[in-house]
């Protein structure tokens, strides 16, 4: 028998959250790129932008003015995917088609008065205050009764389809369990009916034990990149603590968060040099819906970044129609993430 | 009880060949976009390019010349994703950590020996020579008693990854079910073990009754916007005939089929005067694994613009990490196209 070599055959690899493998073709690196470089947004953006919506006093689509606010501001998204007085209605046509009406919220957090001030590089306390939103949206959103699900992200860079570069994130609040979170809570339940311990949390103690694709670990946090990631730098933060939702979060749990979030989205920034494209979100229990013990929170980062600033992995015909492919290993990752420095590129003189 | 409004409320619809909810917000396209606009690549290719991998004569990667080949040319991926002599072999850390060696082979169709010449320029006496170069690759690559599924696909214009624009599609072959033919594998089972019928065939029947969402029909071929669409204008061909595979087309379907994708990419060209980039792609029965009765021939087609030749669908933060999500319906897509002309704009003197 031939042993197994993970950095350099092909090979498949499962995702214990959703069940579902990925493929991985290490030694496919080489291959030369004469496709698609994306444009680098120069980022001389000023502070303050009159013409963006989501800066202090300036007017929003639906007539309001934001106020002149300090640090975070929350609102109603005004071209919300969901609304909350959609009827609850069905239609089935003989199995074949088949559909329901959908109620829903969604909000947009500015992360802060500055049109130009990223996640990385806001002080932990901003970041806390920013965690601190979270939290209290996520706990007045789950005192409606009919809302079973609350999606909290962020989509940062042009090519993530941020429609808007101040930063800011969204929370999609919704009547019914979206797809992730059903295959999640599927594969989290059978575990812990087996071994009453969160899946997470048992797979958190291995990767601190074999400490190979960790990236970051404070008291309540570890970053790492997980075995079965499909995006080049895909990585995860997870609590070290078993809790469910945000909602459970001590104020040491959300500073020690903020700190988390510091210092991957500054090890991403400096690992091209560029303000590092991504899609963020937490994944936690369903709300309004019974207990979920099995629920471990947790966030992960998708960013489409593969070679450069400018050449993205795309996850196209192959990852489409038939299987999610990456090149480069998870273990190859987590090492170059684990190398660069927590000091931001902009703040080191060259 | 109110009326279920498919074209103004916010609802999910059942992918009835994945099991998967889809999340359609009709309402919200009136949403202004200050995002990310593409470079539209110039299309001013030449017929011939000295520095292209797939042009007749020219080098490739690995030392050998192209023949002047005068229709199609296929061979190996000079930089394969998947490898034939791969070991295989497994390994499972207290089903955490968890990976199978995956063996395979990638081959590259260039469709024409012309730099310039796309799918939907080309004559269906064109067209039919690739169908009969998949099918010759499909039987012969069935032959290999370890390769279990054949993916045949497409990768269209930069925006969808592809690295080379002279017009070509590939076969990744593999000794494992990819997840979305698992996926639909189980679907069609679960519905022929009631129905004694193909589910597809049934949908067919259904979509051809309504006449909602079809967009031309041959003798032996349908292309409709599915139900369940996610991208903008996603599409499908479908036999009309219950084929399990490729394998079984007669010489009358084979240029049936070459007539429907020459009128559906010419359809798309038209729609935002480009040439329409998109990832499509066969999916059908796995091959050297027993009988697969249930399954039926189709093909996928998934292109990325929304608007206009320059602002794509991003599938991404709620997308990645809730549900996927669209905002015109299916119905409304079905319709644009459907008024499409099948004369290329090209060729339309103005
Ligand atoms: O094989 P190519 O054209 O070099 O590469 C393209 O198609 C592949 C299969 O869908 C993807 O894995 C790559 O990300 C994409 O760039
Ligand atoms: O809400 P935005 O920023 O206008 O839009 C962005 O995020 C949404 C949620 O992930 C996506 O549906 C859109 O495709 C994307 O452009």
């Amino acid at each position: 028998n031939q042993t197994f070599e993970l950095d350099s055959n092909p090979h498949t690899r499962l995702n214990i959250l959703t069940g579902e493998w990925i493929l991985v073709s290490p030694h496919r690196t080489k291959r030369p790129w004469q496709g698609k470089v994306e444009d680098i947004t120069p980022d001389n953006r000023p502070e303050y932008d009159p013409k963006c919506y989501l800066c202090p006093g300036n007017g929003r689509a639906d007539g309001d003015s934001n106020p002149e606010y300090t640090e975070s501001f929350v609102f109603n998204n005004d071209f919300a995917a969901l609304l909350e007085d959609t009827p609850q209605n069905e239609m089935n046509e003989g199995d074949l088609l088949v559909a329901n009406n959908q109620r829903g919220l969604c909000r947009v957090i500015s992360f802060s008065p500055k049109h130009n001030l990223t996640l990385p590089e806001m002080s932990v306390e901003g970041i806390t205050a920013v965690v601190n939103v979270w939290q209290n949206e996520f706990n007045t959103l789950a005192k409606k009764e009919w809302i079973k699900y609350i999606q909290i992200f962020e989509n940062k860079g042009e090519i993530m389809g941020c429609s808007n570069p101040h930063p800011h994130g969204q929370i999609w609040s919704q009547s019914d369990i979206p797809l992730e979170i059903a295959k999640e809570t599927e594969r989290q339940k059978s575990h812990y009916a087996i071994h009453r311990t969160s899946l997470l949390g048992d797979y958190l103690k291995l990767e601190l034990k074999k400490n190979e694709r960790i990236i970051f670990e404070n008291d309540h946090f570890a970053v790492l990149v997980p075995f079965w990631a499909v995006w080049p730098y895909e990585t995860m933060i997870i609590s070290k603590r078993h809790v469910n939702s945000i909602k459970l979060f001590t104020e040491d749990e959300k500073r020690s968060l903020a700190e988390a979030i510091k210092v991957l989205t500054t090890k991403y920034d400096n690992l091209f040099e560029t303000s590092f494209p991504y899609s963020a979100g937490m994944h936690q229990a369903p709300v309004n819906n019974g207990d979920y013990p099995e629920w471990h929170w947790h966030m992960h980062f998708y960013p489409p970044l593969l070679r450069s600033a400018t050449v993205k992995k795309f996850m196209v015909g192959y990852e489409m129609l038939a299987n999610p492919q990456r090149d480069i290993t998870a273990e190859f990752a987590a090492g170059r993430l684990r190398e660069m420095s927590t000091e931001h590129y902009k703040n080191i003189k060259k």
